[in-house]
């Protein structure tokens, strides 16, 4: 799974403009980026009439559309989609995942704080906020960067979250709820499918190994 | 993955309709769907001035918005994915995957044919078709059904692909590539992983396990 960094703050304090700069920086220096908005209200993605809005109405639970260029879907959820599972599930190749939003995740944050907006930063340190991104440029108990330093903050994101070898990673799901794995056993899995696996024809030392399992019904 | 039946025919023969009316009746029956639309020219899902719209113009390789009730995304992709790949990706709690269009592909085909837009079917037998929609009821060597006998075609879908109990079934990707398995290799794949899984803590038998492995980088 890609590192996931979220981008927070009060609404209008310029998140996705931030986002509209950080985004090329980071494909400039050769990353490829996805993002994730979160939307607490409801959106309406797909335009009335065209023929996957026609499926969704007439009760498709998933509906994609696909052409040479790019592929698009909307499903329908009881409810909303952890994070971790939003990145497991739609994010297979991409270097690092960037959210506008998901104040209350675990992941590492940098908030866009603007002073006319907001008197204190939404989140500090205790929710594992990494920098912030203000016109406010006293002390903090985080990095601190102007709006115009991108620069510097994508210097930040790589140090910490893409440079670094990553360790074999795993992740497993079962009806798609996440299972925890432990160091131990995650390697373990690791190296014994990994292990199974390099026997067959066709292997070629890949850099990501997806597996699908369907279970006989009981 | 959940079986495929694409539904075919000429433009303007009808295939949106007959999936509009198709779909509610195979949601009657309990099954979730899942639809596919093929489109050779591409297509503008978001609209101008969202966020998810900006982060994409920014350079975002996938972007998607996440809110209670659904989630979209939008994936760029450097040729037209695999009618296979997309199921197994994007559907994985369907009972059954509808595509409106891919009459190139080796699944089985449902065909709209219109005799006031074409003189003949577009696909035969040997396109592995399995059914005809249309007003010309003369001879054919598939089964052949009227415009408004959706009915029997859910009947016809049902006993074909709904209510075989399904193996166990195992779809394996390295670096989103499929590789094929036979038989007795993903029997073996399968119990293996099984049985390893089976001994951990939060277990629980499940339909579907997914793994995902992110492997050292060379």
């Amino acid at each position: 799974m890609p590192p996931i960094v979220c981008i927070v703050g009060a609404s209008n304090s310029g998140k996705t403009t931030f986002l509209e700069k950080l985004i090329p920086e980071l494909n400039r220096r050769g990353y490829q980026i996805g993002t994730i908005k979160h939307d607490a209200h409801g959106f309406e993605m797909d335009r009335e009439g065209k023929d996957t809005w026609k499926h969704r109405k007439a009760g498709a639970h998933t509906v994609a559309i696909s052409s040479p260029s790019q592929v698009a879907t909307i499903r329908q959820t009881g409810g909303e989609l952890e994070l971790d599972e939003l990145v497991g599930r739609y994010f297979w190749d991409e270097d690092l995942v960037l959210t506008e939003g998901y104040k209350r995740s675990h992941r590492p944050k940098i908030e866009v704080f603007r002073t006319e907006i907001e008197a204190q930063p939404i989140c500090g340190p205790e929710d594992n906020l990494i920098a912030l991104v203000t016109d406010d440029l006293s002390a903090a108990q985080v990095p601190v960067f102007r709006f115009d330093e991108v620069g510097r903050v994508a210097d930040l994101i790589e140090t910490r979250f893409l440079k670094e070898r990553r360790k074999p990673d795993i992740l497993l799901r079962m009806d798609g709820r996440k299972l925890p794995v432990n160091e131990f056993v995650g390697e373990f899995l690791v190296g014994t499918i990994r292990g199974m696996l390099s026997t067959l024809r066709g292997w070629k030392e890949p850099q990501t190994i997806d597996i699908h399992i369907q279970l006989k019904e009981k």
